[in-house]
C-alpha cells in the first residue's frame, strides 16, 4: 500500500503541471443545515475533473524513471480517458482510449481534442478486454484506478491546501473503482488522525459496499445504470479493496438524491458540477443528520464534465423548491 | 449623465459589501478562435448577478445621505429583485418586489430568501404600474436601470481589476434596460479611450437597436419572448438612451445562438452561466470575425441564476459537437 511520503512526492512531481483548485462555500447552505461545508471544486481542475492528478502522476513518474514507452492505452467512459490524453500530450506520447459505445459524443470529442485516438467498444467489459490484449512492447497501460501512482496522484487533492483539514471532522467522496477515496484516506489520515473518511455510491452501483460487507469483491456483469457516470465501474480491485476496508462508512444514494444535489450544488455555487460529485453531498447530509453538534466537513466535487442528455435528465424535475434544511430528502423525493 | 468620478465613488462605497469576481479564460477557446477572450464571471457575484452592484450603491448612498426610508420597492422578473432584497437586508429595510406571474418559482423563492415580500402581477406592465402607484411617504423606489446610482454601481464592474483594460480592444455586454452597458461605457472609456463598447440584444427583443437606429425610444407592449430573461425589459429609458447613442455597435442575436453559447460557456469554463450572459459572447464572435488581426476582448457574463425549465430549454439540443472555431453559427443552427 502507498504511504503519505508517496503522496507528497507525487504532489511535488505534478503540482506545476495541474491546477490547485479552489475551496468554495455557500453561506445559505451553511445557514440552512447548521454546519460548515467546504466544497473542493475539481470541476475547475485541468480536463474538468480530479482524474488528471492520477494520470499525470503515473506518466510523469515513468518519465522520471526513463520508462516511458511510445504509446499509452487505457479504458474509460469519460474523465480518466480525457485526463490520460492530456497527461500524455504533455510528454508527446501517442494515446489510445478504449471507450464503451454509450460514452457521450461530447466526452469522445473532448478526449480527441487532447490528441488521443478513441476506439469504441460494445461495452465496458469489452473495453477492458481489448486493453488487456494490448501487449506490444512499446505500449504502457495506465488503468483508471488499479495502480499505485494513480492512487497517490488522487491523494494529492488534500495537499492543495492542507490547512482546511485542521478544522474538518469528516471528508466525503464518491466511490467508483475506489482509487480516489483510497488516495484521500492516506493523505488525510496522515494529516489529521481523527478525521473520518466517508464514501458514497449509488444504490444501484453499490459494489464497494457489498464487497466490504461480505469481505469479497463483488463484480457487475455490465456497467450499472446510474446517472453518476463517474462510478459506473464493474468492480473495485484487490488493491483498492485494502484501503476501502479501512474507511469509516459507505452511504448508498438514490438516483433522485443524486439529481437533487446536482441541482442544489449548481444553484448555490453557480458552478457546473457533474452528478458523480453530488454523491458526496448526499452522503454528507445523511451523516450530518446523525451528528448532535455543528460539524465542519470537506465535500469532494469530482468534476464538471456533463453531456447534454445528462443535463436533460438532471433538470427534468424541479428540486430547488425543496430546501435541504427543511425536507427529509430520503422520503420526500 | 454620470461621470467617472461617480463610479469611483460608488466603488469605494460598495467594494466591501460585494465580491470582486474573477476573470476566467479558456485555453481551448482561445486556440479555436485565434483571439484572447477574458470572461468576467459575475455568476460568482453576491446574489448570483451583477445587479447587486447598482442596487447596493443606490441603497448605500441613500443611507450616507440620511435619506433612507422604511421600505424599498421595485419591479423585476429576477436578478434586480434578488439584488435589491439583499442590499436592503444589509440596512434592515423592508422590501417589496413586484414580479410578473411568469417569474420562475426558484427566482421568487430566492428573492424571498433574502427577506423580501414578493407580489405577483399579471405581467411586466402591471408590475411597473403597481410600483408607480406606490407613493407612500415612507417608501423609496429603486428601479432596475433608470437611476443614476444604479448605473454608476453597474459601472464598478470595471474597477474590480482595471488593469485588464490595458490590453483589451473591446468589451461586450447585453442590453436590457441599458443600465449595465451605460455604466460600463463610462468607466471603461475613462480608463482606455480607444476601447470599443459593443452591446448585444436578442433579435426578438431588439428595442435598443431599433431606438438607436430611429432616434426614438421603441417600447414593447409586453415582455418579448426570449430565453435571455435578463433582457425582457419593455424599453430603455431616456436616461440610458443618452449612453446607448454613444456605444460603438449593437448586435442582434438569435435564440439558437444564445443557447449555443450558453452551452459552450458552461462546458468550457465549468460554471453555471445564464442565457443572458451568452449574448455577450455571441456578439463577440460576430465582431471578431470582422477583425483582421488577433484581438483581446472582455466578455461580460452577467450572472448564473437559472430556473430548471430554462435548463431544459437550453440543453434540449446538443450544440457541443459544433465547434466555435470551425462552424458558421449564424447559418448552421
Amino acid at each position: 500500500m502507498i504511504n503519505f511520503e508517496s503522496i507528497t512526492k507525487s504532489h511535488e512531481r505534478i503540482r506545476e503541471k495541474i491546477h490547485a483548485t479552489p475551496i468554495m462555500t455557500s453561506t445559505l447552505l451553511n445557514q440552512m443545515l447548521g454546519h460548515r461545508i467546504y466544497f473542493k471544486a475539481e470541476n475547475f481542475q485541468l480536463t474538468g475533473s480530479f482524474k488528471i492528478r492520477g494520470a499525470m502522476n503515473a506518466i510523469a513518474k515513468l518519465h522520471e524513471q526513463g520508462q516511458l514507452k511510445e504509446r499509452v492505452v487505457t479504458y474509460s467512459s469519460g474523465n480518466h480517458g480525457q485526463a490520460l490524453a492530456k497527461a500524455s500530450s504533455a510528454f508527446n506520447l501517442k494515446t489510445t482510449v478504449y471507450m464503451p459505445e454509450y460514452t457521450s459524443a461530447v466526452k469522445q470529442l473532448s478526449t480527441r481534442s487532447y490528441g488521443a485516438q478513441v476506439v469504441l467498444c460494445k461495452n465496458r467489459q469489452e473495453a477492458e478486454r481489448r486493453v488487456a490484449q494490448e501487449s506490444e512492447h512499446d505500449t504502457v497501460l495506465i488503468p483508471p484506478f488499479d495502480h499505485d501512482d494513480v492512487i497517490a496522484g488522487q491523494g494529492t487533492i488534500i495537499l492543495d491546501d492542507p490547512t482546511v483539514l485542521d478544522c474538518c471532522d469528516a471528508i466525503f467522496a464518491p466511490i467508483g473503482g475506489g482509487g480516489f477515496i483510497s488516495g484521500i484516506s492516506v493523505s488525510a489520515k496522515a494529516l489529521n488522525k481523527k478525521i473520518k473518511i466517508i464514501g458514497a455510491e449509488p444504490v444501484c452501483a453499490n459494489d464497494a459496499k457489498r464487497s466490504v460487507q461480505s469481505g469479497k469483491i463483488f463484480r457487475w456483469n455490465d456497467s450499472p445504470d446510474t446517472i453518476a457516470d463517474g462510478v459506473k465501474t464493474l468492480s473495485i480491485s484487490e488493491r483498492t479493496f485494502d484501503y476501502l476496508k479501512t474507511i469509516d462508512q459507505i452511504y448508498e444514494i438514490t438516483e433522485n438524491e443524486i439529481m437533487y444535489w446536482t441541482q442544489w450544488i449548481c444553484h448555490l455555487l453557480k458552478i457546473q458540477c457533474e452528478p458523480t460529485s453530488a454523491l458526496s453531498m448526499a452522503a454528507a447530509l445523511k451523516w450530518l443528520r446523525s451528528e448532535k453538534k455543528p460539524r465542519s466537513i470537506l465535500v469532494m466535487l469530482t468534476g464538471g464534465n456533463i453531456a447534454p442528455d445528462t443535463f436533460q435528465k438532471v433538470w427534468r424535475e424541479n428540486y430547488l423548491t425543496l430546501s435541504p434544511g427543511t425536507i427529509s430528502i430520503e422520503h420526500s423525493i
